[in-house]
């Protein structure tokens, strides 16, 4: 990343694990959003692997800094990694940790996929959905005069969200609950951007490649012309030097 | 399709006749949804026509299935129609039988208006705003608390849902409903990534094309020269032949 | 129109006087929706103009199928025009007079601003903005529920649909109302093709001339060594003949 | 600007005294908004400063003019500066002096970061989006039924206002704030038109550099082709010259 040969031997060395834990993390987020009347010991689990898996991210990204040739450097390219990581510190924030989640497995989703647009589309705004459903449903749910308030009004409300339709009927009303419409809105735009870049690029690459196709042909055809100007050059030098030969036979010296 | 001779000859052969059904679906449908108080023989008729239409659509699609050459590979690659077939057997998604019948005219509508994107898009929005009415009208009509119980207000509702206004002033309120309303966004986006893409690919066959006949141009410009070249290096050789026999006949053999 | 001189002349010679009818139309329509209060022969007088202005409107329509090559033709390409023109005789449409009024300055707003993209969609919106304004206050005013009484709810209301944020605080609940709004949504969903395909003929037509340039500089390059390729030809007759008489020399006949 | 050499050099002179009086205006104005009960000698400094900064504006623009060459035309081609400049002046509109500061720091922004197109947008979205926020709560905060009376209420508004999701649970109810929501709205589709020229632009210059640079490979081939040519001339006329010789050798005059 970044031209740093041992952040990017880390990445390929971690990346299927990261994965794995992000996986795992939404597991154990979803499960606990969804049966919040799971009892005691099974919550203390899962608040222990969500928790885990957070601050294992949070090594990654300090090992990630550790292997940087220029750390200041590194530090101030990743700030979006870093607030990403940070912010869930401040309980009123907590559901900001499936963000993290969701950039892993976003990379991974990336990687696999690369070229296949629609595909990606489709993924991106499923996980991104699902994990907003979850996240909006755990900040609203105990609040009064929330009107989200099960599993099924938040899967409604995040689409009503992300095609920008809006009826009103449901809607967050805590701090944390519009920090995470506000992540989706973000996000949804950030998407039609990336699809706008890739359409862009499609273009171009395509256009590009027929023009110097085209030009190759061209620049074949010229050089053609130039290997029979080629020949006749020699033709030419031949008949001067027979009638060198001529006019010296003619007056030989 | 995708290489099947087989089901490529079946579909041109019940391609009228699916999109006969389609259409007999379509007027049952709302004659199902626009009449309630129809009474017992007529809505048996109906529920027998609906419900009949949508089993031979189930027929066509194992017809397909046999006439494959890869059967594994054809259920794979075809498991958007699988699940369109199949998710109505659910009593709460019965509206969504409509989809079937869209995606059979909407092949039909596609295939006869190839290169008119203008009039298909104004085709497909209007063929969906149609049943997605009638859908979400069917659909929420008995529920408690509805706000889309007239037909008038089902195609507002379209209206303002396709346009992404989105007043709030009607809005499903039954899992049924929010399913239609899903399929209608989503139908949305899809029509708009359709658009997108056509214009896309409109613009780089135009410019390649423009690129291909300047570049033939060019061609048929360097073939002249090439042209040209042939008949310099011809009296090139006559030339020689003329000073051979200069040679000859000054250097008898 | 559509190769028809005859229709074409007709428009030529009508143009500035169907566009002052437009404005006028325009004024008296605005003028009797915004004071409502106006007594007896004031409304009077308004309604002569507006219902004066459409009867011309429609018989320039009369006037252009009189002229037409082929008639029935004429009808058919110009349905919209008709139902533009007719629909406004039910009572409860009868707010769309005004969409006539619309395309024809519209028409008049294309001639002279063509080119100017931003200039004529900022003048259309504008236009149609207004327009609708008048209308939906004129359909909703006095409906019971109606939360559009006032101008400035109305223009309020105009806004909030043509940015499709739709906050639902104010919504027609007429159907004349609703009408207006899906004819606002349609126009906005129209001027938004109108401007794309203006951008993609601006991009095809601008790198279609590049294309053409580079063609014709290198043409003229290749024409220049055609020009080249010729001297050296003659040149190389010239030598032949100079040879042959050489060698006519050498054995006279 | 617009070839104005005096203008121009003003401009140069006072940009960064122009961006730190928006930059102070800002400050100002966000805190007279967030803290009401700033108590008199402070909420008498922050209305002179806020003042004081917009006549000063109005001061730049008549310097502007009287730096024109021509002034009448400087003055017709700058009426949205004078709108925006002007329009405070009612006390209705007192909050869209906050227009003016984001023109200028808007084209601060603009300069520092041309090409640089994702930054400036989110840039650019963020200032509006805080403006407007502190605007709409100017406006709204007072007013009776009033949805938006926190700062937190405000900054969401304009979340769902930017987003166009527009839930309806919080709008604006004053003039004054409904003008602020229209320029909010207005502004959001004028970026996205900045952004989607930027694209096109970037589009069709990426082309053309490509196509010229593909022009420019064949003609250095064709001037290769027209170098041989060259030398085919020149050896040609000394084989003309030789025969010349011949010739004269066989006739002496």
């Amino acid at each position: 990343m970044d031209g740093e040969p041992r952040i990017e031997a880390w990445d390929r060395r971690v990346d299927w694990w990261l994965t794995g834990l992000a996986v795992l993390f939404l597991v154990a987020y979803a499960w606990q959003v969804l049966d919040p009347a799971i009892g005691e010991p099974g919550a203390i689990v899962l608040e222990a692997v969500v928790t885990g898996v957070w601050a294992l991210f949070g090594l990654d990204y300090l090992v990630r800094i550790s292997l940087a040739h220029d750390r200041w450097r590194f530090v101030r390219t990743h700030l979006l990694d870093l607030a990403i990581l940070l912010l869930p510190m401040f309980r009123q924030l907590r559901a900001l940790r499936v963000i993290t989640v969701i950039s892993v497995l976003n990379r991974q989703l990336r990687d696999d996929v690369r070229g296949r647009v629609v595909f990606y589309v489709v993924g991106t705004v499923a996980l991104v959905g699902f994990v907003a459903s979850l996240a909006v449903l755990d900040a609203e749910r105990d609040a009064p005069d929330a009107s989200i308030t099960t599993f099924g009004d938040a899967v409604w409300w995040t689409l009503t969200t992300i095609s920008t339709v809006g009826y009103g009927d449901r809607y967050p009303v805590t701090f944390e609950g519009r920090v995470v419409a506000g992540s989706l809105m973000v996000a949804g735009i950030a998407l039609l951007g990336v699809v706008t870049a890739s359409i862009a690029s499609w273009f171009v690459e395509n256009l590009r490649k027929a023009g110097e196709r085209i030009g190759d042909e061209l620049e074949d055809d010229i050089q053609d012309v130039e290997g029979r100007l080629g020949l006749v050059l020699a033709e030419l030098r031949t008949i001067s030097a027979r009638l060198d030969a001529l006019e010296r036979d003619r007056h030989p010296s």
